[in-house]
């Protein structure tokens, strides 16, 4: 196992530079600009009182998430959703995934009446945008619900635990952490790790793309995730704390 | 961990019973109604020498997947997706899945020219049916491979590996075996396993619902899905050996 | 006239064999599996308390219906409606022909705030489905508001009289009943009727294929209409009373 | 029977004016306003060399239809299908309807490599806008298919017989010959009758709207039907030879 | 600067023959056919008193415009949007062009609660369409007011301005009025310009086909508008006064 | 006349700063973000060999344009586009607008076989985002055409002019330059304004919003868009001079 491996010259273990860029935009209650190395996303939290209908009436609020990519993020230039006239099912996929793992990080009772929707837009796609879009839209999430709490509107900052994301996978042959779109093209295996900072698995998405995986290299993976993971918390925490 | 803890009355690592009936219709190459427990899935598969555009002049064939539920195969009637107007979210990611699973049984190369297309309509719902999906539609994948080459189409059959899928989760702090609906709806996690016959890993899909999972918890979920899949295996076989 | 005229050998005033099994699925508040010959129909009655919008305020209730096919329940693989993103004309027209034929089975007035959708799904199509759904989505109906009456929702059983239909045809010159998809395909003349146990006529839809027909073939249509008609009312009440 | 119980104060077995308007746009192959009383419908019909798929490369051409109502044709304004985003089942049951009775009235074969769509938009509805759609879309057709045998494109003009739609109904128990709106909506059946100039039928749709109808008053109907048909038929040739 | 310059013959500053006839269908509130020459527009107003949701709860009432071309009414048949599923960008356009010039033209506040829906159907284009829905639709517009203030559902006619529109354009270098499509297809600019009867700009939408225009060219067609429109709203005074 | 008239403190004639970045994205061809004030606009150019339809055969190239709006660019959150399956009208106005002002820019002739295309992607709106897009729109087009002239793709640059646009307007009735979002919602009169670097122009588009506007205002409004598109243009060309 040595760097050779990786394209661009890190270490198995090594997660790209990331960088967590808070009020990139100055109308959300909520908006950072998260980037994996050349992977860049803006995410930013709307919060709304118009809770969806399945929440009427209960004293509880609701987290939401869309997610679409600028048609020039990618090489090749991919056709702008709005004009084919529906969202991909990459598309839906991801965003249900971005959903499910921000309504982990928050108590849902404590946002009663309030829903918050966190737009993951990618500006520049270098792999892992889904991962990238969890952990920025996190910081987003937080902003806006300690906004909510500053303002009063809720009695304390509801967040239950940090929550952030990895890709890992299997390229020739090798364990690797934070893949990028070279790697993800190379990949036997394609894993997203969604995990919290009690070193916990929230969502967890493997796709073996030509070969199988056996249970060894499913347990590297997931050591890989769980250290990459812990490095994206830290730098949400340096964030969150400026 | 004892077996109180199911509605059921099952063991944790026991699964429902698992039902795989041939020539479920007349027309397809491939056809089968699969049946785990309540849950009933037609699956049929067809043949076509009109590969997708992005096949196009390789020498490899392609297999995909629909999903679909009829709208009183659930205890509420859900909308007909066809009446809406688009497939949902859910459905988009489910029939994903079933095709990348698939793809992973067949070697592509041996089916040159030709587009398999697996269809898993629902008919009765009770948890579990993207796993009894992906267990079927093997089924009736196979059977329209090995026609293919009984006919001379292609010269051997071309599959790699029996697939198999099966939910595992944790319900009442206790990990189990192929989630009916009422455990799926209690469940902490609910995850998603496809494995080949060499007990390797193909797809990995969990989500922590309430709380997260720790690296035991997942570690015991693994050791069920192992048992399950291999159960579901040995009752493929037995199907397509008669 | 003889016999060797049919493909099936049937005689022309011969219906296939009819069966329609109760309690096909375990959900819906009727269902049942209705054949004729080789055309199998699932249909499933869904009672709600949400009418449409035009019914709202006013003493009655409303039934309607939807159709739709397993892509593979054809010959050759029909596209999925709901992946086209629409339902084509067909199927409109079918179900609209269904929902109008169930509405004059039953006292709209008798199930007041009561919607009920019949849903007709062919699993294997051979000829006839739109009669067939017809003639099985009553059956669902009939169980439906049968129940609806015997929890007290509504006073009594507000069938008006008993519905069903059948396909006629000039084949090869000569009129025949219930016909099956080979002889669909040859038929100058092709047309479905729906009475009641009356010998009314609810619906009469008649299109001359490739030659038009007379006032006397008419008549000799409408004849085995009858007879056809009252032989699938038999069998409805036959698996009724059961 | 007298003519007391129609509103019009018309016989029963009488028609309203029926007027055909020939060259009503200037672009069009074929064109002409049919008025029937107050239902008046544009109908045009354009050539092409476009043929649909399923007629490349048979000796043979296609004839199709459109048909479509300006929101305020009708009484209460109704929402344009363009904004709706998909044509109604109603509008595509019609549209299915004109195009089978036209196609029945060329000989296909006559007119290989030719597609005419006929578009029929309704600018007042007084009730027959599809009997008025399907009778003045005849004559478009005939000027059309005449004008590509007049430059030479065709050998002969391939009109195999002239084709004409009228409704009939019963209201107040008496059956009725061409209903306007005001009849339409109280007839307990309505029923649209397609014939050529041989008095043979081409296409029967009727529907019982509150009462099954016996098959004397069918018989009845078909009687009223056939005379209308013939009137009708004479106001094209009329027309025509001008 | 000769009247050989335009195809019809025309005088640089003339406008085609301009006719508007009332009451052209019966149930609209308000109802005209317009004539720029062969462009024929039918122009309907509907009263509603369903105000759409962004005025509700103020004293104010809406008007808004929908606009459409039969497929036949262009020398190419142009494809149904309601089969294409959706209306186009022109259309789009060219209807929020038509509903905000004539809001322009009434005193929203003076039809409190009402919402008047102006539908402009073009049965044959030769240019100009949109400014002869303008012209037309104010007529229509005008007549719907009207008969609300008539019946006393308000206090007195909303009408704040006259309001026509006309097109201008530079043809072979010589800035013309009112262009038919011939002119369309060679200009090198085309302007649409919508004034009130005080000589006041409401809307102005000009275009460089090829060649951008100079200041003084502008001034020019700016002059020509002015002329036009003061004699459509000479027309459409006589036709209202009728 | 004086400053106090702007709430943000400008003359009458001063535009916000300006500033474009170039290669603001890795990927595209041409790629820079302008930003008019506050307001920030991603403009990527896309070249491509697959021309449209109606270019094929002929010896050109064509340009074309989409534009989008992040859902949070604005200060109440946006509905997504691609969510609500299709593109409203004011999008397709506004790329409409943007791609006939840089095919304007261009010799279509010189970049025979070639589609560029230019993506508007607003991050941060606060008035003038169609200005902005049109003058970024274009440095990212002569980017993408100037790499192709530079690859010997194309013999040379084959920009015809520099293009730019600036909204005026009429708010407090002092005709203004480059109005933001505040004195957007004032406005009286809005008008954008496409030129050229020899003061021609390309596109006009005015709207009076609640009063028409004066041959005299009109001209103000036009010398300002002078004025000011002459400061865009000097910027565009600061900027492809680095």
């Amino acid at each position: 196992m040595n760097s050779a491996s990786r394209p661009s010259g890190r270490r198995p273990d090594q997660m790209r530079n990331i960088r967590f860029t808070r009020n990139y935009t100055r109308y959300a209650e909520g908006s950072v600009l998260v980037e994996f190395g050349d992977t860049r996303v803006v995410c930013t939290a709307t919060v709304s009182d118009q809770v969806p209908k399945f929440i009427k009436g209960k004293t509880q609020g609701w987290v939401t998430a869309e997610y679409g990519m600028l048609p020039r993020s990618t090489s090749e230039r991919t056709i702008r959703e709005a004009a084919r006239g529906k969202q991909g099912g990459r598309t839906l996929e991801i965003q249900r995934l971005i959903g499910r793992s921000l309504r982990s990080a928050v108590n849902l009772k404590g946002i009663p009446g309030y829903a918050v929707t966190v737009d993951c837009d990618v500006i520049q796609a270098d792999g892992g945008t889904r991962t990238a879009s969890i952990s920025g839209g996190f910081v987003a999430l937080h902003e806006a619900v300690t906004q909510l709490a500053n303002s009063h509107c809720i009695p304390f900052i509801p967040v239950r635990n940090f929550v952030a994301a990895v890709s890992v996978g299997i390229v020739n042959n090798i364990p690797v952490l934070d893949l990028d779109y070279e790697e993800d093209c190379q990949a036997h295996t394609d894993m997203n790790i969604v995990m919290n900072d009690a070193d916990a698995f929230i969502e967890v998405q493997g796709t073996a793309e030509q070969q199988a995986f056996s249970r060894d290299e499913f347990a590297s993976m997931l050591d890989l995730a769980s250290l990459g993971v812990r490095e994206v918390i830290r730098q949400q925490k340096l964030c969150l704390d400026k």
